[in-house]
């Protein structure tokens, strides 16, 4: 354990001069001001037992790493239908291009590039109450912290910048693959990404994703053994946008990003993990993180491959 | 003058048959029931003779040839300015394409292609006080016909139909290319496209782009004689859609058609035509009009080239 | 007359401005150490009077000019049948990319793309017993100057730098729109493009597309009246690459161009033209060039629009 | 063990009613010819045991699984100076595609789609004496069968319709990344694709991808164990065409197909796998061969996910 931490520790100390070589998300104020010199690690594993250093008690902005539980959830709801209606192939395509979305008749590629998660959003839109408070009790319920919230002010300013997504949505819905009013899915989804956590909670939450499905106090069944294998596996090939094979060639792990920095990365059997580091690199991801999560991988021998 | 009207019902005559062989357009209901066995054309010399033949006093919905009135508005109010936010290249790709507007940053190719409609519908609204009311104003003045008015059920119809073209201008608006409220601007483009008029009324409408920019009576001089020449040369190139070249090459005029079936063609110095017949070829042009178009240029040595 | 001599004087001062804000063509040394400081003009009646004026003398490779010649000659062996190969719609892309090529299945756009004019050259392959000879004495022919030749040095270089165009020409193949040896052809192309002429041979050369098919004195009949003005509508819609929308704009004639710096433009039943000034714009145009057709074009009152 | 092939037979069994779905290759006659009622299944443990079911004995065109074993060859060489020519993310574009080849100037996405593999050959070609000798010596060592060997009349039919490669070839010259002849490449290419093994020889000869880079008699060390992962990550996200997202999906294991009907995969640190059954699925992948590893893949507990 003492090891564990140690290396992390360590770890750490060589991506730090990573930071100035990034830069945050310039898409909105609220990240693109945030201190860009922060940098946190957590580990947690099967049983429970969680390990960090640095910031890994700073919340931040989760921002796409939402899809993973969004998909989570819906796949509960819908099971296998809802590959009829999203792809599970990588996209070779920016997150947010609509080229491929215009070309394959509004069916987007994956679940983790921008239409493939409006998508999801507008199923849970369909057969869910209210998807938002579902997915914030969800996130509390895993992380065992139940003061985790939405950034509001980041909400809005995400609503602000939507006209991309509104693009994308109108043009699944031009080919009748988007029920929900468009207005409504967007407000939605940005409650998503401006959820706040620290790489703590994250780490805590996405445990069942290495577990077979089952929450670490095992009361939350969140997907079957046999869908987290699926979601992992979609993870791998798709889940850092267009730089998903470089993740794959450099950490080896089931990953996924977020513009604010954050991302979460899977050892099946045996951990979770969350790093976080503002600035970003030119695919998006967080570039200490990615550097991070390499060396991690090396020191646990933990690459699926 | 008895010689064009019979050269007149002589074509209508050759191109009959091809009815039953296009399609009317599917998109919306209103379109897609109409009878699909009209005909008809009407020419208009400048000096406001006018000659027609077939169902050439039947209104229908002028659709996509309202982009040459609205550009024509645009271009007395902003003059070359609006070469800043709009292209004047042919596309080479479908009219609603999404994919060249993500490659070149929300500037729309031409005028004529959706993309660049919307946007000159943005440019009115941001200047005009009643930009539909202008239009109809125009139009009304330049047919002679103070009771041209927009379809309300067509243009209801069309906003039901809107998240493709809802989805261009969102992505415009991403790019800082679009300034006025989507929703306003899609109302009244749908309002534009739904107008009512026949062939006679549009071939005397379009007469001031064959007469040095000035209406039949010559009380209203739409453009000047410059600009004229620069609209006419991008409907040569831009106006039929994906299939410009191809009307280049079979007409030799400049022209602009519509999903419900009508097209005008100028010959400059002398003459605006209007053909008009509800089914349309692949490439979504009146497939018996572009025919009689093609017979009556060789009848008048009308090509340009 | 005199007046004409005057105005292209005139008009050459007026652009000699520009002399250096250009580049000239980088892909073959020939082309880019050529000195940048020449321009010169060539207007030809259809009565066979020329006016000239600058560097009208100077020899230069006519490059992709010569795509107009070898499309005539193929109009005259295949007539319409050409048309079942290569299309005449605007690409909307760049003169060599094959993107478009593998999406509509190896059918060229239009004959003034690379892909189109190599199709052409592999039509004439097939027909001709030496393609060659046969272009080289069409345009003597034409010129009344029986000592045009090719460059052999530029040809050279052509072929040492054709790895693009072999793409191309194998990308057609493999749809089965290619029928002779890719090498062969591809220095049948190289031969045709270094060909060295000046603006007054190529203004005399290309009266027949302003003459309605025949040569200066009636002795050549190149193409019928029709094909004329068929070739004319291919060239106003795509003989500036991807600016030819722009070309039409501003100057209003049906025109070709070519990376040596050569343009030739058609004033139908008028005059034929031909400018030259190295030094190209971004589109690869002859940025001098266009800039002189443009104020010929105001000067003349020549825009077909 | 004797469990083991019980399992094989009768996953074998169970996709048996697949055979008769799927199409064979159709581009060579010699690949569209054969009888497409076979189905073989051959496992490897990193001891060297071998499992094996059906027509495992039954030699067939390993075609794009030579992929594997070029990269390997390559990595050798060259390390990691590799990745400065070859992308390694997933294309999202059918394998032969030049669209991505274009606007990314010449670097073919990853080293499975067939413009890296020419790009693999290429470079093999600069610093092997005799590349195709050194390959088929390898896969012979490997497989402990020395009379592997290349079908020439497979070979010559590659060569003779290989106008879509040698596209893709010449646009990669033109981009300064290919610096062979490219018939020379494209001859040593095709003698690649046609070598000719059987599931069991294939099984074998891959397992040094499961077992940390060594054959199994531990005479040859193909690879080191770092290159060992980072080669099972491109074949995970890369390996099956456009299907890799759903291979991951329901196999989970990194994996190499061909066209003849053959796909490897790997289980690591325990199996190589080979299955062989001549019907493809859309995406050119065996369609018997896919379910048979997803069924393999389930019985085994084996996905990497």
């Amino acid at each position: 354990m003492k090891n564990i931490n140690e290396t992390l520790e360590k770890i750490l100390q060589k991506v730090t001069p990573l930071i100035g070589q990034g830069k945050t998300a310039a898409y909105i104020p609220a990240l693109a001001n945030i201190n860009p010199n922060q940098l946190g690690i957590a580990i947690c594993d099967i049983n429970g037992k969680v390990y960090s250093a640095g910031d890994a008690n700073t919340p931040f902005s989760i921002q796409s790493i939402c899809k993973v539980f969004t998909l989570s959830l819906a796949l509960k709801i819908y099971d296998s239908d809802i590959w009829q209606r999203v792809g599970r192939e990588p996209s070779g395509q920016k997150f947010n291009s609509l080229i491929q979305l215009e070309s394959e008749q509004g069916i987007p590629r994956n679940p983790f590039i921008n239409a493939g998660a409006l998508l999801i959003c507008d199923m849970l839109e369909s057969r869910c109450s209210a998807p938002n408070y579902q997915l914030l009790e969800l996130l509390r319920k895993l992380s065992g912290n139940y003061r985790i919230k939405t950034d509001a002010k980041v909400a809005r300013s995400e609503m602000q910048h939507s006209a991309r997504n509104a693009a994308v949505a109108y043009l699944m819905k031009s080919y009748q693959n988007f029920d929900n009013n468009v207005e409504t899915v967007l407000e939605s989804y940005a409650h998503h990404c401006a959820i706040e956590m620290n790489c703590i909670e994250l780490a805590k939450a996405s445990i069942y994703l290495a577990n077979k499905g089952s929450s670490l106090d095992s009361k939350v069944q969140v997907l079957s053994a046999e869908h987290v294998k699926k979601v992992n596996a979609v993870l791998a090939t798709c889940g850092l946008y267009d730089a998903s094979g470089d993740f794959a060639f450099r950490v080896g792990l089931p990953g996924k990003s977020g513009v604010g920095g954050g991302i979460i990365a899977i050892i099946p059997g045996r951990y979770s993990v969350c790093v976080w580091s503002p600035e970003l690199n030119e695919a998006g991801n967080s570039l200490a993180g990615t550097a991070a999560l390499e060396l991690l991988s090396q020191a646990l021998d933990s690459s699926v491959f």
